[in-house]
């Protein structure tokens, strides 16, 4: 079968990341070109025979693309998914789709119309520990889950800049969280309840966010769970999940760089988890957009939907109101879901 | 120093091993005399040199004690307490303290009226696994709380006959862990939220109780936590805490019965956790009659305090309002605290 | 049935802890007597209606017993055993039975010719962790066992006057570690090689003994083994087992005294194992004595024999001269085995 | 400074994974040409812009190389590694450099009188865990070692046609134990003894080679080691190292796909370790080819030498010996060390 001929928008950090995995590690797949705003920044890619472009949009009407990874800043997604949509290209789009609850449902009614495939970055989903997790629930081993438990913690906050514009910690954090407590339940959430502080830095509080917060799930089933963020542990990344069910507990714990360990006077001592996201997951960001490549090598649908990149916006979204209210607040109360 | 001399009323589980502990394993202290409502209950101590009474009236009348150990039916708690109050005898007491905050109200300021000490029966905060983790938070390794789990969970639920009597999940099983959270993070929650499901047995739900619950805590320095209970794991005791702080994380796990492992084709095996309370406290039922003797032996205040008991009680009323309204409670919406 | 009365000769350390589990841990046996060369060390046993003698040739004539548990110290074992075996009761002996093959073999004859039950304190093989590992072995999980690592260390070394009298690391240290090689993989060495050094203290090696040991064991069957042990850690007591078979490779861990861990910029951090054997084998101590028991309340064969006894001193000769003379030693050089 | 460029000769399956890793994740080498013996099997680089020979001598004569890494067969090694002298350019050589001592003093002797630099590829020095391991011996932290237990054991055998022209276990297996044992203690082995047996597979013992060995290890320090091998686990690939020493105890354990466990009633389950030395060390292999890179970038020693390649040869032949004549075999017969 032909190679899958895929372009990569925007070579921030994540973009170079893809590019590699494409270039170097999926063999159905082809990098043909890449772009950024500037064609200093698009020369970042950094691999030989890999066509340059500073605009998008010349990228699109140059090169007979089957998909494009879009990696550009948030506030550009909905022209850029537009576009390549108009390109009749198959789109792998890092999360959030769009800034706004109906941004994103007319982007993703847009991509359908004009008959596009539409995956959404929640990489969490393809890490092997959390995958097989997900796993042991789908073959019955955990049997029906009745308690979730998320932790998700940063090493260090990000700067004040990146604060001001990421929406908040229920956007930008508990985001993921929300899309793996779906994924590893296989059900829908219908409420939450959030609670939260600012315990790890004054100037978040300031813009009127939190670093330290407690969400309640209610799933459908009448599956309960817990979702813990912090924005700074000081050690590294703490990122475990539990699901226990009627037939067992299932752990997905931290990775460590090593399995050294020693005894000494002091205790016993083992390394801390990898630092962060970087170091996390490499094998989930190679395995997302593998996954891409797989639904466009075998004409399959995405195993992460435009839908679900949508569901967790709205889950962040009533967690947000719920926290602002200090009530339980029904997913219903957001929209139509 | 003259060994303190004790009386345990009540032959019960509790009462006996209670019984064993004075007498073997704590040298300051003498178990001189053992009640129950019959002499063959009673004869359930199974020590020699152990006085028998069917009647604790006259058990208190008769022996010249410095503490009692009211290991009794819930229901006569209120008369027992008073009985060994005016007897002057000093109160290590079962939780809970009695079935009504009016009663618990009336009840300690009995006891301080006649000046002698009560102690709850809190047996976790004895346990080497949370004291330890405690320690750790005191000796500055956790830092200030920000984040503190609790997972609790029943290996098998009780009989029905128990749980119509045993005042609902929220009182006979969180109200543990509101002490455990109280103890852990050495201060005061303001408010909670509860969620509550039937996955376990519609029977239970059929009693107006639940048999999964997750209950949000809100702490006076912003800190914030969960507690998850169940009422059956099917493998056993699932007793873990966890207290993230601004300086580490600390985790109190399972204890096992063994240290084995194996590693075969199928996977790494290790034990399950310990059975249940009986299998897993031991040390922990010890420490509390350890505490009670030295605080007479060195007439110092009680560990745990008529206080703590009755704040647990008041924490598991607010979480159970908390479930039937579905709003957060504040506590100090149950009564003055 | 009635129960097992039982007498304790010695009152050093392990008298008192035999002592202590008969008096109050197993309801089939009466601690009836104890005795020790002053009245006064008798006096250490400590509980109430236990008769003390200081002369255990009176006990044994006055008092009624089924069985003795000789503590006494390692020379008097010869007589003291012979002593028990007149009196017609069954022996429970420390190990070493003696100080010399000829003493040893002496003393089993006569024991059997008395017809009295002779059991060989070999407290580890009551562990829960390694009889846990030897129930692998026995229930077929482990399969044939094809290569046996065992760890056995102490955290300090015992004072230069037990060095200069205990035989030497092979007969003080070793002994143990044959003793469960034999018992883990249940059958006999024919073979050993001992390589040593003194790492620890100078005056260790001025003795003409070892720190530091690695032996190599062969097993009839062809599985080979390897047994190390050091005189000193500096953390804590490190007692470990790895029984590698053709169907899984079980493995006994170090017992630590809680559950407690914690993650900081520094690492993951647990407990040190257990510091000494009074620390890690508490269980072991008394389940030797409830099968000591077991056996005369059911009069069946003691679970540990003195040919068990023997033939780790056995072993442990074997060691000795391999190392003296630099080569592989087979067991049936030292005599009929 | 330029890229170093480099040919790997040899794409059978490590081949290939030295030049993936030149070309994908080195960048400062550059992966120039490849070389088999036959252009098919040179096409199964894969990787665009390298040039194919199916003779490395016109490699060697049509390339201006600053390096090669030697990856065909161990028969060839001999003549590749001379002419490669001949041609002036650097070699990374896989284990074992050639089949006898006597080719490998001449080849070693070759390449130093060319003024090559020489690198063995014993690529487990280079895994994040044992490396680890040393850098705790390095950092002080072990203390002075005392005791190495060194555990490695394949999953399954390899093929019997294999087996016949290995070498035999101690040449095939044990001599990369050798080298760890050199590398965590940092100094040299002057005795070993061997014994072993036949418990895997009868045919194995019919080409006169062992499935299941312990080596004693005496390092001039005094320190004493084992290293355990066998042919076969049935789970996965077992590798295991351990070094305790005068300040702490330290451990390489084995590392698994995931951090997934669970709890359920038959017990608490994790991953088996990974499958075998592909999916186990492909960080060593990547790593080892850094540093070799780097000693050519950087104009410094090889941190593996040709003198490391030789001395675990002479501990294997004296293994052998051992085993053989079933006595303890000085280093120092088998030839000048």
């Amino acid at each position: 079968m032909k190679r899958v001929r895929l372009g990569v928008l925007g070579m921030g950090r994540q973009g170079q990341i893809h590019s590699k995995n494409i270039a170097y590690r999926i063999p159905e797949a082809e990098l043909v070109c890449v772009s950024d705003i500037t064609m200093e920044r698009a020369e970042l890619v950094g691999i030989d025979g890999v066509a340059r472009y500073d605009d998008y949009r010349k990228l699109l009407s140059e090169q007979q693309l089957d998909g494009v990874v879009i990696a550009t800043s948030t506030d550009t997604h909905e022209e850029v998914i537009r576009a390549a949509a108009d390109a009749g290209v198959h789109i792998f789009c890092e999360k959030p789709i769009a800034t706004t609850l109906a941004a994103i449902d007319e982007v993703l009614a847009y991509a359908e119309k004009k008959g596009v495939k539409f995956m959404v970055g929640f990489n969490r989903r393809f890490d092997p520990t959390f995958s097989g997790v997900k796993k042991l629930v789908d073959d019955g081993i955990v049997g029906k889950p009745m308690i979730i438990n998320i932790t998700s913690r940063d090493p260090q906050p990000p700067h004040l800049e990146y604060l001001k514009v990421c929406g908040g910690i229920f956007f930008d954090t508990t985001v993921h969280d929300f899309d793996m407590a779906r994924f590893l339940s296989g059900e829908e959430i219908y409420e939450v309840y959030a609670a939260g502080s600012v315990l790890v830095d004054e100037r978040i509080g300031e813009l009127g966010d939190l670093d330290t917060t407690m969400v309640t799930l209610k799933f459908e089933s009448g599956a309960v769970g817990s979702i813990n963020n912090s924005r700074r542990t000081g050690y590294s990344y703490d990122q475990r999940v539990e699901v226990f069910g009627t037939q067992s507990c299932a752990f997905g714990n931290n990775e460590t760089p090593t399995r050294v360990e020693y005894t000494n006077p002091q205790g016993h001592h083992s390394d801390v988890p990898l630092y962060f996201n970087i170091e996390r997951y490499p094998e989930a960001f190679y395995g997302e957009i593998q996954a891409f490549v797989d639904c466009l090598y075998h004409d399959t649908p995405p195993p992460v939907t435009g839908s679900d990149g949508r569901k967790a916006v709205v889950l962040s979204m009533a967690a947000k109101k719920s926290w602002q209210e200090n009530r339980p607040v029904r997913i219903s109360e957001i929209g139509p879901v």
